[in-house]
């Protein structure tokens, strides 16, 4: 049996539609006008498709199809996307699983597990934080109270008001559906896959994450009468510590630290910079490795010359441990691309998704398919038609595969 | 003879009074209404002491004291101030001369040449572009009618507006008296004489400043998924280059890079900057050491490994060349320094000033004195009462010395 990559690549411009940008892309804001629009157009796939649609307390959407036991097997992905999306971050995950229903549908076939398709709420975080809420409530029921409360970047709003305003503060308890087996299928929006030439990516685990936000605050001075060797110059300890960071990250396989964000205080041309503040995102698939990584950078700006006479502090912004994917839910996808005759490589997501959130409590593990370039998060987010069908049959026979155990 | 320290102290406190900040400090923007009560107030005194007041096209005020031969000894500095101002950056040196004019008078002193008095015009740059604007104009009157037109960077208004507007437009034309000697009282701004325990600075050169704009571009990459060795990482590359610029910086004595501005696009925090837009401020006293450096950092971004991949473009903001002082006034100042009994140490001035400007056509040099902690630009800025008065007498003994020749 295989997927239909014309109705597939159909589903996908259908519902990049809302919140299509003029240049290409799509910008579909958790919870905005054109997330709704995109929800409900899929609710309305998902009933023309004869499944059961539940929405629950988080906004999260599930088409429900009852097999004979009360087994679950589930797969989605999230329909909202940053500012500046693509047309495939989390829709491709969505829309893969309704075609794989669609073709399942279509061949008469007769699940013997529940077969579930979720939409989950909010993946990105670009409007509320945290990111991954809908999965992470889901899988922490206790948490929502408090998820409801987080307020939009962009007006203030919280997402309980924004769920009942465009319609999708659903009744169902987080966790009614208790997933036996969850695959996620998504993007690897990442170079490896490529610059490997495989086919598809098997996750078996994701890698820590460590946001930080770090404070270096030393003297201003007059660029024209102070001599180096006399300034407290918060940018030039900033930039040994960038230097130090990558070389840590060649050292340490695996290891990958950004500076991605940074202001300079006051910021004026003739001025040493008094102050520094920038962002660290630290991540590694082994959280001993990460903590160590964490422990030298702060052994940095303590001992290093270009530190001396400065201060120093630290802000915790995000710290999430690795987490392994079920063996189980692992071997189904391999067995799968042997049996499509696809290549594949186990690997390890640079990125935080929602079957990660899930795996706390229900078997998970997900699928990849190539980005081009490794771009993503950008409006030039590419995976070609022949990626996207190849993944789409994966997860097809991954299905299939969990359904029969 | 010496110059009364009560009276030059209560001329600061007095004129610093116009654009007092509650916290100490004072903001006196050029050609605004406080800088117009400077002024008025300074006129004033001007008038009150007998000498002749003239305004010139550039708004730059004299008061003058006809001697007896038509030969002219000028001395002076600017009464703006940068936005968070201290108290002597330019108003030492105007109220410095006031309070020897002051003296001269009291002890019936009869100046063998023309004494002037001078206060120049938007020395400091923050209000309008180019900075030195009076003595500029004062050196190179044919640049004058570009000079009025220059705008406002905080209302729009021009230069030739806001001067007519505040009643400071005069009629002599600029270059009317021609010195043949200038000295300009000034604080360091910097740490030298504090560091050297020193009175005095006998300035003999400034050094050659150059202002860059590098716009460094990579490519985005998301934090998470991106190797290190796939990125095309902006901000490491100027990490690099930066902490290469102080190894210059260490190895050629004199030499100052300053990285005072900083921008990264698009600044979030899971993102590889694709983009980094910054400011280098490059000086030194010898034109071919600072051609030199810039000849180096531009070969650095052309071959250092971190670059690999990336595309640099540089602006030109800002390149003056280093001047020397009148080595006559030069040796002037350093005799004074000698009959006073005060230590003093040659030296070359980081910052410009407005007899840097007027010594491509006049001789002229400068006196420095200690700036606590090197700090200026800042409310903070200090130099105390005695190292206030070794500077006036020395102001006094230096012009006693030009007018004796």
């Amino acid at each position: 049996m295989r997927i239909n990559i014309q109705r597939l690549s159909a589903f996908l411009r259908d519902v990049n539609q809302f919140g299509a940008l003029p240049g290409g892309g799509v910008s579909r804001p958790s919870l905005s006008d054109e997330d709704r629009k995109a929800r409900d157009w899929f609710a309305s796939r998902v009933t023309a498709l004869g499944l059961e649609l539940h929405v629950d307390e988080m906004g999260n959407m599930f088409g429900v199809w009852r097999g004979r036991t009360n087994k679950m097997i589930g797969t989605g992905s999230h329909l909202d996307t940053v500012p500046t999306g693509g047309l495939y971050d989390g829709a491709l995950g969505v829309m893969a699983g309704l075609e794989v229903l669609s073709s399942l549908k279509e061949k008469k076939y007769q699940p013997n597990h529940t077969l579930v398709l979720a939409n989950f709420t909010n993946e990105e975080g670009t409007r509320f934080t945290p990111d991954m809420m809908g999965s992470l409530g889901y899988a922490n029921p206790k948490l929502i109270p408090e998820l409801h409360k987080s307020l939009a970047h962009d007006d203030g709003r919280s997402v309980g008001e924004e769920l009942k305003r465009i319609g999708y503060l659903g009744s169902m308890p987080c966790g009614s559906l208790a997933f036996d087996g969850f695959v996620e299928l998504h993007i690897e929006q990442g170079p490896i896959l490529e610059k490997a030439n495989q086919d598809i990516g098997v996750v078996e685990a994701v890698q820590s994450i460590h946001w930080k936000r770090i404070t270096i605050e030393g003297r201003s001075a007059h660029a024209g009468t102070t001599p180096v060797e006399y300034r407290r110059d918060s940018f030039y300890a900033m930039s040994c510590l960038s230097a130090h960071a990558r070389e840590l990250c060649i050292k340490e396989n695996g290891l990958m630290i950004t500076i991605g964000t940074m202001q300079l205080v006051p910021n004026v041309i003739n001025v040493v910079p008094k102050k520094v503040i920038a962002t660290l995102d630290l991540r590694h698939p082994d959280d001993g490795v990460a903590k160590k990584a964490l422990e030298e950078i702060h052994a940095f700006t303590n001992q290093h010359p270009s530190f001396s006479g400065l201060h120093t502090s630290w802000e915790d912004l995000v710290d999430i441990n690795a987490i392994k994917f079920d063996q189980g839910v692992v071997a189904a996808i391999e067995k799968s691309c042997v049996s499509l005759g696809l290549t594949s490589r186990r690997m390890i997501s640079g990125a935080g998704h929602d079957a990660q959130l899930l795996s706390s409590k229900y078997p998970s593990a997900m699928i990849f398919i190539p980005s081009k370039n490794g771009v993503s998060h950008a409006i030039d987010e590419f995976s070609s038609e022949d990626q996207i069908e190849k993944g789409a049959n994966v997860l097809l026979q991954t299905l299939l595969e969990l359904d029969s155990l």
